[in-house]
């Protein structure tokens, strides 16, 4: 199959996509086209899934990967509690894998682009010796109105969505699971008048102390208080990464409902004036043990 | 080096770079955050460079590939007749490269990023056995002023900007140039009202085939006309890629100067009502043997 191919296929494919009404030109051109709307920000996010470092090819059909480079890079407009508008797609694949790979992964890919009302609005395609995709997502949120990890105040109670440790017990079970950006509670959120948020990607210990850092300021959170997912231990709550829950922080004076929809939403301790980014585990300092790409 | 040091080295050294006034936010968050002018179009692309296929570690200093990878996107928006506001850079190297591969890649991309006034304003970093970097770039056009692969009509001459062939020369004399994106020009060709464009990335004959696609039309081309790089030969002038001039076509009624700056433009000929995607060259059929990455 040549790329001329390939990517009329991909063509095709995108017809019956979402498309965001301010999309103007998708893929076909050197670039596609956005007219933004009056009076709305725009957020930008990008992020890689690499072969062996965020999947294997034994443990994830081509479509799983599809999904799940979108779905990441869908978790950070959900931290924003922004609306999707259109992603880019950056996809290189062996060359033995071929066409029927590549088809795959886009169906699985619009898939959930469908589901979160995102078009794919193009990217690029080459060979490489592994697969390696890179996302951009693009969403909007009124003007001035993200949630930002900086926002968080002394005094304000943290809240995380859903439970944690489920994807680090899944995949230390060999079973990994693919993650459900939190769309429709980040915007929730945004509107409720919340703070500051983040999307726990790479564990709480770390994604905790990034907000702390961001709002020069310390946390403490309770051990008792974490929702630990059904058979993960507190160690992979705190540090296993890839739950892609939304962490916030909230104002007294905000009410902040015990679910939404039907995600549970937990409290789980408080923003202090302790050292900037240190967090504190039951009063003991905790380490970042979160993934660190480098460490 | 931790990741979280890396980065906070990146977020040091942007400090220095140009900062669009519409980039409300960049490194530090889930997204970077952006609040466009009304009556503009925002247009976006992006590209891979990946390591033994657009550059090798024996060829290319970080910061060449830093420079490369930046270059490459912005030749996109040159061919949309679009200005620079920011870009989002993906990278991921192998942990033997280090901190020191990931300064100079950025040192290079920061250098290119100063010379063309787009701001760095986020994207990913990543640990991987190769060096990879995908780089999407965002610019501006007054709204519906985008320059489009589409707009060719029968009968407007045909334009491209510098020599063509040099890359693939320089290629295969082992000696890899820089691709110097025509920002300036493509800018200039928008105001001048020329109707199709494209950036020269995969070489005339299969860049020209697909401006014919896409306008349903075919064209011909004179080898006389072709301006042909200073030790090129005809075949690098046809079907080399990374050339990165433009090509563009323009109505009878458009005056098209000899230079725009000191960049020569040239007429190499005709939009014709031709077979679709079909180019002739001196009347005979010329085959699209420009750099498909699946053939």
């Amino acid at each position: 199959m040549r790329e001329t191919e390939i990517i009329d296929w991909i063509k095709s494919a995108v017809r019956n996509n979402y498309r965001d009404k301010t999309l103007r030109r998708g893929i076909g051109d050197d670039c596609a086209i956005v007219s933004p709307r009056a009076g709305e920000d725009l957020v930008f996010t990008s992020d890689f899934v690499l072969e062996d470092r965020h999947f294997t090819l034994d443990t994830h059909t081509p479509a799983a990967i599809g999904e799940k480079a979108l779905a990441r890079s869908l978790s950070d407009l959900a931290a924003m509690g922004a609306e999707p508008v259109f992603c880019l797609v950056s996809l290189a694949v062996p060359a033995k894998l071929g066409g029927a790979f590549v088809e795959g992964f886009y169906k699985g890919l619009l898939g959930t682009a469908n589901r979160y009302a995102i078009s794919l609005a193009g990217g690029d395609l080459a060979r490489f010796d592994q697969v390696i995709a890179d996302v951009m997502c693009c969403g909007r949120v009124s003007r001035g109105k993200a949630l930002l990890r900086s926002g968080a105040k002394a005094g304000q109670r943290i809240f995380v969505t859903g439970k944690l440790g489920a994807a680090a017990h899944a995949f230390a079970a060999g079973r990994p699971i693919l993650p459900v950006p939190r769309l429709e509670a980040g915007i929730a959120l945004r509107k409720l008048g919340v703070a500051a948020a983040i999307d726990l990607s790479d564990g709480l210990s770390l994604d905790l102390a990034r907000v702390c850092r961001e709002s020069n300021l310390g946390a403490e959170i309770f051990a008792a208080k974490l929702p630990v997912a059904r058979a993960a231990t507190l160690d992979e709550a705190l540090h296993g990464g890839e739950d892609y829950e939304l962490l916030f922080t909230a104002a007294a004076k905000i009410k902040v409902p015990a679910r939404i929809g039907k995600l549970p939403v937990t409290e789980i301790g408080v923003v202090t004036r302790g050292k900037p980014g240190m967090v504190l585990l039951d009063g003991q300092p905790l380490q970042s043990k979160g993934f660190d790409h480098f460490a």
